[in-house]
């Protein structure tokens, strides 16, 4: 529909949206366009807005509104002595979900992966160690990165960082076995073997 | 996260996104927080330009930019004699793509669902009627609505209104039948019968 140059250029940014299947894109145009302008403006304003007004903590680097305190480093509720470790912010949505932590978080913002050009320097691992340096009474860091290699390179990084200077912080990881719900006969078998090595009292 | 509005505000814009999971919406907030604030601009101008830019043919109401000429009725290379009736812009995209037809176009607006409060005059039904007795020369219409009820009322519903208005046209509707590529052991009941009796020869 090259005479419909509006239209391509919308089809083109829409493109860029992750988790836009391609097929649906004409459809997500329609919608669109099929909205009323002010409708439109609100989804506008409401992608402008998170960007101005969205910012990281200094400390955890989760997501804070501007001129607000961050949700967990404030809280008086939360466990100060443990600091949970993820990649980003949907992680850490996921284990807020479960509501079985009650501590800290710190954001990475993503996890070591050379060949998309993603070094420790581009993650927030020195803002950790010099996190848990400068408070002290830290007792315990869970590293929650993702089960694939980055993440866990991602984690071995970090676990060595902590070595290299000297931090007497005891260091965790989730628990990898077989999935709530699920049966062996499914499961791969890496983490068969994972279960079965890591094996705990009945 | 009650305390990040800004995100909570997105969310729920992107909410309304048709095709986005809402599993992947967080991952979507957090593509937009990730890009530079240009590239957002850029995003959100394509959405309001297409806005402003794009009206309809007020002859077969597919998607014109402003102040250009419909690509299909003003194309001296289409056989202005067959009107294609489809329901909406996808469909007719999806005809175009077999580069199979190379007449004119109808677009819909959607298919008659009282269910959904879509009734024969939200529909541009009546522009039709006129345009084709207007025009004068057209030789046959095909009627491309969708093989959904309400697909095939529409489709039945325009039929009875060429009859109600006399005009003396060729009415032809898509061929029902196995999709190619398909195995007759996996379609449908309804499928195979209507196949079977429309049957034709080889």
């Amino acid at each position: 529909m090259n005479d419909v140059p509006s239209l391509q250029t919308l089809l083109k940014q829409l493109q860029q949206v992750p988790y836009l299947a391609s097929k649906n894109l004409y459809r997500v145009a329609a919608h669109f366009l099929s909205l009323d302008a002010k409708r439109t403006e609100q989804f506008c304003q409401a992608i402008m807005a998170a960007k101005e007004r969205i910012v990281h903590c200094p400390d955890c680097y989760t997501w804070v509104e501007k001129d607000r305190n961050c949700v967990f480093c404030h809280s008086t509720r939360r466990n100060k002595k443990i600091i949970c470790v993820v990649e980003t912010w949907q992680e850490l949505i996921a284990i807020e979900k479960t509501g079985g932590y009650q501590g800290l978080y710190h954001v990475l913002g993503g996890a070591i992966s050379p060949l998309d050009g993603i070094n420790p320097a581009d993650l927030t691992i020195s803002a950790l160690i010099s996190r848990i340096a400068s408070v002290g009474e830290i007792e315990e860091i869970i590293l929650a990165t993702n089960q694939t290699p980055e993440g866990e390179a991602t984690a071995a990084y970090i676990a060595s960082q902590f070595n290299k200077h000297n931090l007497a912080v005891r260091v965790t990881c989730l628990a990898r076995g077989i999935p709530v719900g699920s049966s062996l006969e499914y499961m791969d078998r890496l983490t068969v073997f994972k279960a079965l090595s890591e094996r705990r009292p009945f």
